[in-house]
């Protein structure tokens, strides 16, 4: 089969003919429909060599960790109700399942996958750039139903991420609220739409350019800013002096830190979820009383199901560019080139 | 000044003319702008003699427990920013101001206002249905701003109260659930709006006709349903079988409750608000499992700050029909004849 | 091996020699060191026959819904961490473990169970009153690691529906607060220990006689109270007039229920645990406002592990009654006649 | 009467007599039965000429935020159920009592007082250390019942505080979890008390010597530790490798902040209490996944009242050395150099 894969340190990805895998006991074996690609991808492979054998990736490794499939050949001791032709969506965040985390689906903050060497597809394990995946265990696999995994696959992270953020801000944004979501490309955009669908927040995003902020005002966002000098002051001045009840920063540089910093509320949250290298330096009076800076990974299974659930009901939607499996690397090309609006999405 | 007055036991209120009153040290007299006309105040005019007695209401009672107007005069020892002219809206549930519930704003549960005879105005204490009212004290006055007080009034309580029922719910109304409304009129009408502005919730909305519900789909719901024989299976439909995550019955009779209790989803919400009589059976099998049954009373000072932000934010608004003073009787009958659509509304 | 079957409907259980089964693809086969005796076991065995069968149990049935035991045999698919030889407590109440409450380990209330005919054992599969018993799914079994099995089986349930309980209300059972704990036997001693390990309030416990409430001192009651008619009077002049924030009824009962219901403060929490076969009235001025009340069941798979941390932290145990798997009949005997103090266990 | 007034900048403060005020309407004089000694004191006399009147204080100054006393004359207007004797501790932080945070009682969080010039007792208006002093509302007055005064003052801060720090992190500290105390001064030996009343942590105290560490044992720290370079290793020993559910620095320096970032556990909170000059750089990989840092200030009126409710329970007392008023710069001279344990009270 084909496959999308990182094959010399340094280097870009490339396309290559590999044997399809079989699924062991309590695998599964996907046949891929679509493929996300993510920032994470290009920042493993700009790792120098040391660093990137340090953190255990194998080479080569198989891209992907956005992933859908229909299922093609089930292991030993698969939960029995899963079928082969079942259309789902993979869990990228594996855990070991058993941990007190994972006993509640928060895999991605399993206590033992380190010790265990469990890591996400794509991540660690073979991804989903490939015509087949093994996915560990069937709980890994949500429903996909009738939604188009093409269009959705990106829910896996793009959506997913944002939406583990946000819910943990709900109950500081009720009615007369206001949410600053920075950064507004691939996760920033589903971030909007799901501050909309469930939350009373007034919502002001910011972006680099016009362009950029088009999408954001064409997927619900009540106030767009440029993110230069002026804005912590405009963002001041909407909310009547009081600042922003939750700040998403899905950029993580210290520009967008800074300003995440100065524009938050009394009492609110500031959660950093993009890793653009900056540094929040914390000390009294530098922030508002009781505004908790967190920055959070991913998201649990319960809530995949949940972001599904909001697809399904129409009230989130990822902007896709596709390409076939042999045009990947331009894919990633286009990524690093800033020239993918939302997400771009393999389909093999 | 005029006042519309419950002069005697049984029989319909009446216009009266009385003394302007003068604001005692710690009190505002107000110059009213409107006054919510409300099923309660019915409820009080219906009881017998000793019971009306016995619950200390005075005669002859002045009407209107939502209550709008403009600052007329302030009483020694006032909160010194407070100013003649300003644009208020009535806090109703006037509490104690000292105990545990009322230093979080709950005044509605203080634990000291039977005890110290503190009555809300219209239920106990000399209500709005008049040219001016008295607040008891500062903190019961909450700014309206630029909201126009006639459209507004009703949110006193027809919006306060479904809010502080609909927030408690908030937390199980996310992604993928279902909300139900009983009861599509005052309160309910206002309850829909609150539920689809603040939550993830697909709104399912039932009342007795097709023209009720118009009510119902113009504010928002997203399934609306005649509340007979067949509703619980419709709504175990919609639900894919698990039933609803929140109900709210704005009737509270004996078949609007039977309906709550059984199309509450495990681990739901079921609200009572409105006093229709009903009694609910709860025994074990007869409810879903960890379904939490409760019923609320009125809100807290920060929700209606709250409600009124809303209101601001043009995300709800109340359906309100005026009457003069000199019309106040006829409301009334107008409300008992089941003849308003939304809510009635007294403008001096 | 020998198993303590209910093999005929009416009749009391037998100690009946059977095969040894064998662990299929995914299940676990476990050397069983203990199973707790519970009053579900007797509701089961009650049970008319048409009842029986319509509720799918299959005849003969090994009882025992509270298991430990030591890993003997591990099926085909299942996560390579799992030992023989590990020892372990069971997790009772099994779900499809896909389902949105499943991803959450809330697979009590799992919503496939039913349709799937996943059954918890002892309670519909086969189960821990045996020599060896089968689990039908590594997740649901938990390290017991140092813990004494004898001593802490019975955590798996009456440790963790309590627990379960009482988690849900401990936002309540902060400082100056006081939680009623009515029925101080096998769950409800349990119960005192945890609300005195994990929250602010004052603990005020109820049963029939000075015997059983001799138990609830000893395990750290503040109050203990006969519950009679003056029970409530009593109540509300400890609580200061205001009531108890939460109410934990163990019984289940008429006069239980009716004296939860008249106890409970404002806002607080009453929570049917018991199933005495009582019923409660809710109507307006019946109860206190917000006021919730619901009846849960068992608890989720990261409750347990809390659970078992608390027993390992010392900070609860179980007071036990030891029996041999051929006196099994005689623990049922015992526990109908009310001679068993805290919990029956049954050792093989 | 006698004032411990701050009457020069850069100078000690002094004990002066001045004239008993008299209350305005709406406020209340008390005559003082205790006032507590902070470093928070300290910090404001050491403020340059510059910023000490940028920040708009006083000059003079009679010092003092926490404070009790009896009622001695009433204001107009105020609220009728206060008499003269009541004894009543008071709530510092004062706030506009009519914003959105003051009216949930969170006057720490006014959003008006800057601009309307509202500041509390000693520390911007007339404090504590005097015969009498002025409350400017009787809403910042909670009944002390029997409380001593003296022993229980230091509540109203260093009471109130750490409660407030810890109440936000209670849902994060159930059963089986760690939390850490650093500095077990004045506000952190009273924490150590509230974590044991109120969670279900195990507690970890560190402070810089034994003698200091020997006051945490004593009031039940499960765990004591220097503060030194070995303890990171040993938290994380402690933990089970996990790090601590929740961290309190009550010193607020840069190694404590350290300190805190390093031993934080995956989705914990890290609470920097103390003014320590410190600050913390967050970074991607800087500390665990979701661990939320904040900064609070003082607490609000409800929690007042809980901190009460704990002394009356007996839950929490406060390791107190006394002075008279006469003694009061002798009191800050001991604080400067350390040689009080617990906290100073200035008794009239």
């Amino acid at each position: 089969m084909k496959a999308l894969r990182y094959v010399a340190i340094g280097q870009a990805p490339e396309v290559v003919d590999i044997p399809i895998p079989s699924p062991g006991p309590g695998q599964v074996l996907l046949k891929v429909t679509a493929g996300g690609v993510c920032h994470s991808d290009d920042y493993v492979m700009s790792l120098p060599e040391k660093d990137y054998f340090e953190q255990s990736y194998p080479l080569p490794l198989t891209l992907g960790h956005e992933g859908a499939g229909i299922v093609h050949e089930i292991g030993e001791g698969v939960d029995s109700t899963l079928r082969v032709g079942d259309a789902v969506a993979v869990y990228g965040p594996w855990g070991c399942g058993r941990c007190h985390n994972c006993s509640t689906g928060q895999e991605n903050y399993c206590t033992n996958a380190a010790a265990e060497g469990i890591r996400p597809p794509g991540l660690g394990s073979q991804g989903s750039m490939a015509e087949y995946m093994i996915v560990d265990n069937a709980r890994h696999l949500v429903p996909l139903g009738d939604l188009d995994p093409v269009q959705n696959v990106s829910l896996t992270d793009a959506g997913l991420t944002p939406y583990h953020a946000i819910k943990r801000s709900l109950p500081k944004l009720g009615a007369g609220t206001f949410a600053v979501v920075i950064g507004t490309g691939g996760l920033g955009h589903v971030g909007i739409q799901i501050l909309k669908a469930l939350s009373g927040a007034t919502v002001i995003a910011l972006d680099v350019n016009d362009e950029k902020l088009e999408l954001a005002t064409h997927v619900g966002a009540d106030h767009v800013l440029i993110s230069d000098g002026a804005a912590a002051g405009k963002i001041r001045e909407i909310t009547g002096g009081l600042g922003a009840d939750a700040v998403f920063d899905f950029v993580g540089a210290n520009p967008t830190m800074a300003l995440a910093q100065s524009v938050a509320a009394l009492d609110s949250d500031v959660t950093i979820v993009g890793i653009g290298g900056g540094t929040m330096a914390l000390s009294f009076g530098s922030i508002a009383f009781d505004a908790a800076v967190r920055m959070p990974y991913w998201g649990s299974r319960s809530e995949l199901i949940e972001v599904l659930d909001l697809a399904r009901a129409g009230k989130i939607s990822v902007e896709v560019e596709t390409y076939g499996l042999d045009d990947g690397p331009k894919a990633y090309e286009d990524l690093a080139a800033g020239r993918i609006r939302g997400r771009a999405v393999i389909v093999p």
